[in-house]
């Protein structure tokens, strides 16, 4: 069996192995251009998931092996839940809730942290030439912010709340900036509310009594017990919010107001790759300004470091 | 100014009282006939809302004072809430959701637990001859329920559970009971299972493996976080939860599973009153099955001690 470079997390620590097995044949084999590192990925390194294996599921990579001739030697990028195929989500067409599936680099699969992953022929997209690999990287978790358009019906006056301007928040920004005129983020980084307020974003370093239950749509972008109670002060009664990341601590959340103003909460995953990939293609939206670093696999501990500093965007790991 | 028997709560302690001021002029002056405790009474005299003053807002009365003479005499149940009347959601015709509101027994307006209470004209619902005071009380916690029916579209088929078995549990069965037919409650007490079961509910003490992802809709009626953590359990993925009671504790809320599954949580308050009197006036629903005991005000000790009590339904007291 063939072997290549990976990172390996074995639930203690991740490190960088040159004799990983290649991925087992029966799917599309994809040699990996590039990968993003995203919140979730650091979150597993805390032990989130449980997960074992090589992490990473934002990639961008090309074909090297398929039963489907056509792929081989497309550069693409994939969904990264593979459902059962037989369960009752499977058959609706929502295999990424399907309760036996894996997930590239989060769940029972191993991931994008590699010189070579595996995905099944129907997960890929094949990316135009429009789209490079540095902005390709972009589409998972640009699905992901597409995702609140699949959930909600979005209102172009809308008066929208985003709290975070990380990587999630700057993502969703771009894409409720399609539909809607009236967005303001509330974040706590100079730099990153620069970026939005060039997108005509209004932004905001903390809440003032004024904002309090005056949004119509809040999104929850920072996965933080603060956000989440942030998230309840600034949503109006019978509002409706996004839950767009799992909060990382259990400790301290208050649901009342939930109930009293009556808010309507909507968890949200992954989402759709098609109008995500529509987007950047055509221009509609930018991702350029989002990346701060490339670094090799074998560098993954700086490439790591780098992420978790607050006000760092995008960092990318090139096998 | 005149005096009357009343239960008052400084922030500490109830007292009965026997020289309370009759409520000030200017709204309908509502002579209680009865009224029910509820477990948000039971919650402000744990300190919720830092209420002080008259506790008690599901009552039944008769107008002695009004400036509309076509209301004296009537028997009347009352709307709970009364908005400032010039702000946005007043204007909405959203007084619930006023933030300037005040909430009789609840916020800033002393309740039903006296002998008179007063509210704004507007808010009285006249009780016809069919409905007894002791059915009559159930109006508006039966509105509460009925408030599940404003908020989303249910359908007939939809496979549902309801996460508890007292009170407020026992009215959302009634309720969804009237639209649904596959109905499943998870409640913990034999005789308050029993009475569900003769509608033709489903009943469980406790979840088996099987019951895991397997509801369209679940809703959370206990108020408990066990309620809560059981209830995402139940949960299909994409599933609808109604969150119809605020949740006791800040402590070990685990909203991870919410996201990952992308289940919207709906927040449930008071509901609409016309539907509620409606199902009790054409015998649709009746509530006579879930009267416990009544007592005077002045065995208010008694009547909360056996509210309490678990098994316990409702505790009705007579000024």
């Amino acid at each position: 069996m063939k072997k290549m470079k990976a990172l390996h997390f074995d639930g203690q620590k991740m490190t960088f192995r040159t004799d990983y097995n290649n991925p087992k044949s029966g799917e599309a084999l994809v040699e990996v251009n590039l990968a993003g590192i995203c919140g979730t990925d650091i979150e597993i390194l805390n032990g989130y998931m449980s997960y074992q294996g090589i992490p990473g599921h934002e990639f961008v990579g090309v074909v090297k092996e398929s039963q489907n001739k056509d792929l081989i030697g497309k550069r693409v990028v994939g969904e990264i839940n593979v459902g059962c195929g037989i369960c009752e989500s499977c058959k609706k067409g929502l295999e990424r809730h399907c309760p036996y599936r894996t997930v590239l680099g989060i769940l029972r699969r191993d991931g994008a942290f590699a010189q070579f992953l595996s995905l099944p022929e129907k997960n890929l997209h094949v990316i135009p030439d429009q789209i490079n690999d540095e902005q390709a990287v972009f589409v998972e978790p640009l699905a992901a912010a597409f995702e609140i358009k699949e959930q909600i019906n979005l209102k172009k006056e809308s008066n929208i709340a985003i709290v975070g301007d990380g990587r999630l928040a700057q993502l969703v920004a771009l894409v409720l900036n399609l539909s809607c005129q009236n967005i303001t983020c509330f974040g706590r980084h100079k730099n990153k509310l620069e970026l939005l307020k060039n997108l005509g974003i209004k932004t905001k370093i903390g809440i003032e009594p004024d904002d309090n239950q005056k949004f119509d749509l809040v999104v929850e972008a920072t996965g933080s017990n603060s956000g989440f109670e942030n998230t309840m002060k600034l949503i109006k009664p019978r509002g409706i919010v996004i839950l767009k990341s799992t909060l990382a601590s259990k400790k301290n959340i208050d649901l009342t107001p939930m109930v009293i103003n009556e808010v309507t909460v909507v968890g949200s995953r992954c989402g759709p790759f098609r109008p995500a990939i529509h987007a950047l293609a055509s221009g509609m939206i930018s991702v350029d300004n989002l990346i701060d670093s490339t670094y090799s696999l074998e560098k993954f501990q700086d490439a790591f470091e780098h992420a978790k500093k607050p006000g760092t965007l995008k960092i990318l790991l090139k096998p």
